[in-house]
């Protein structure tokens, strides 16, 4: 019996806001496996805002996702079918298994493109946030770029995300004081209340550049030493003014300008009065690390000192949509499909 | 016999680009020495960019120059009148005299704001370039944050400058292609001819930016690796689209914006896109390196493989010409007043 598998490719590339009509599903028969593959059935397929990059052409770290081809992303799920010595039916796997229901995977006489989990104490899908990529991302931003010391004040935006929310709490448990900014007030509560923030900013709430720089200071009396950055644009103006002298900035995204035309920085000047670090970063450059996070990340999830959320679209034909949202802050903590 | 000294106080804070009239010359009585003080006969006064810094009273790193106080500077002289242990008439001495004849500097009870400096194969007015702040701190902003690797290519704004022209010299001696950035044909000459850089791109040459962002990619054939950003503006966004991934930028002055309204950084999404490390710094924050990095410069200064340039104004009166002359570019190497 041929096992058909659905999938999304990239039809275009977006010129302006990126739209759904940007992906197209296909259904295309799972071919036989050769020997020393595996078919993976997906479980959860996660989304994130590096994607919306892949999809232009402009330069970036990475390669622009080919049109054409299935779209890039984090998976994880279950060995089907297995013609490899390192794989057996029933293993639970974390992969780059893209947009998606199956794929198949070589994973003898090659670094294999996915690894086994376990699953005893930490949900599968846990590996597509807190105990990967975006727990990682928040772990070596954090640590290797902001540097916090306990008695400073840590800042991070999309503070509710999957990766912001991991910031903080690391950084709470470093001592250091630590403000979240987020959009709308259900998010704010939620970092607060739930993640142990000390405050957290709703910039919807304070729109124009002088009221959320208000609030900010308010939030951060005695400056910011690190932050990490996930949006950009007016938020990123307003810390850089409320930044202390020879404070570290991590930038790890900058959502706010991925759908348009480039955001400036209004005063650059500030890094040299304020003689701050501002380091872009991709964590996949650093997988030397991955290793020693995970282990922290792992241990914390398990002992339920790391908390996390998860917004869940079920079935792969809502993947454009759910995605659309997430580059629009619809989402509330991780993004995942349910396949 | 009451020795008399000339002096500039800064009369007052610029509103746009300074102008003499906000300084204003003084001559006022010498005091008698108290125990433990010298007197100073200035020699050589340093002007410097970061002296535009302190006369407004924006933050900064730095306390603003308070109004009608002698204007900061660095200074090289001879002990004339002594009541010190430590110190005894014909001593040359570097110090931060400021703008003014003489000094009265309480050397013992005290951290001595001079220091004795050996003149027999280093001119005295060098440690108030070469081997003095400047010098410090092209070594301070190329090493620990450039940080060059042999192969790498360097690029420098402000190249024929006291801290420029450094730079690029401590960079080709580590194996780095260097290219400088210079205003005229003459300064960019003697860049190429008399400092040894690869290449030097004439800025004023290339007003547009998209003729400047032409010319850097022609002397740039294997992108920017490490970035030495005097100056700012259009010269920091062209370099910004011509860092290679993982490429370190030192902010150490960004004298394009000093006079007016703050220059806006036109795309900041490439500190992300190509992972750059941008680093501000100030090389009074330093201290500790600064023994180091004075015996490395002083070393080449001796030996005549490190080589600088002056423009000396010829005495008091003629500083604060000499001083707006180096915010507009004018000055040809380290600028200096003999006195």
């Amino acid at each position: 019996m041929t096992t058909m598998n659905r999938r999304f490719v990239l039809a275009s590339r977006p010129t302006g806001a990126a739209r759904e009509d940007n992906f197209r599903l296909e259904t295309v028969a799972v071919p036989e496996l050769a020997p020393g593959q595996v078919l993976v059935r997906h479980h959860y397929l996660s989304l994130d805002p590096y994607m919306r990059g892949r999809m232009s052409d402009q330069k970036s770290y990475a390669a622009p996702q080919p049109v054409g081809e299935v779209m890039i992303g984090g998976t994880v799920g279950e060995v089907v079918a297995s013609q490899s010595a390192s794989f057996a039916v029933g293993d639970q796997v974390v992969g780059m298994g893209g947009w998606q229901d199956y794929a198949v995977v070589t994973t003898d006489g090659a670094v294999p493109s996915i690894r086994k989990v376990d699953t005893t104490r930490i949900p599968l899908q846990a590996y597509l946030g807190a105990v990967g990529m975006p727990g990682v991302t928040a772990w070596y931003g954090l640590n290797q770029i902001c540097e916090p010391k306990a008695g400073e004040t840590v800042a991070v935006s999309a503070a509710s995300g999957a990766v912001g929310g991991m910031v903080g709490q690391l950084a709470k448990a470093k001592g250091c004081r630590v403000v979240g900014i987020a959009g709308g007030p259900e998010k704010c509560d939620y970092v607060v209340r739930e993640l142990g923030f000390d405050a957290c900013i709703d910039y919807k709430a304070a729109r124009e550049p002088q009221a959320f720089e208000a609030r900010l200071r308010e939030a951060t009396p005695s400056g910011i030493d690190g932050y990490f950055e996930n949006v950009g644009g007016m938020i990123l103006d307003a810390v850089l003014s409320q930044m202390n002298g020879l404070g570290r900035i991590a930038i790890c995204g900058m959502i706010a300008g991925y759908d348009g035309a480039p955001l400036p920085l209004a005063q650059p000047s500030l890094i040299l009065r304020s003689r701050l670090k501002v380091q872009g970063f991709i964590v996949s450059e650093h997988m030397a690390l991955w290793p020693r996070a995970l282990a922290e990340l792992g241990a914390g999830v398990a002992a339920g000192t790391l908390k996390y959320r998860e917004t869940v679209a079920n079935g792969l034909d809502s993947a454009p949509g759910a995605f659309l949202g997430l580059l629009a802050g619809k989402n509330f903590g991780k993004q995942l499909v349910k396949l």
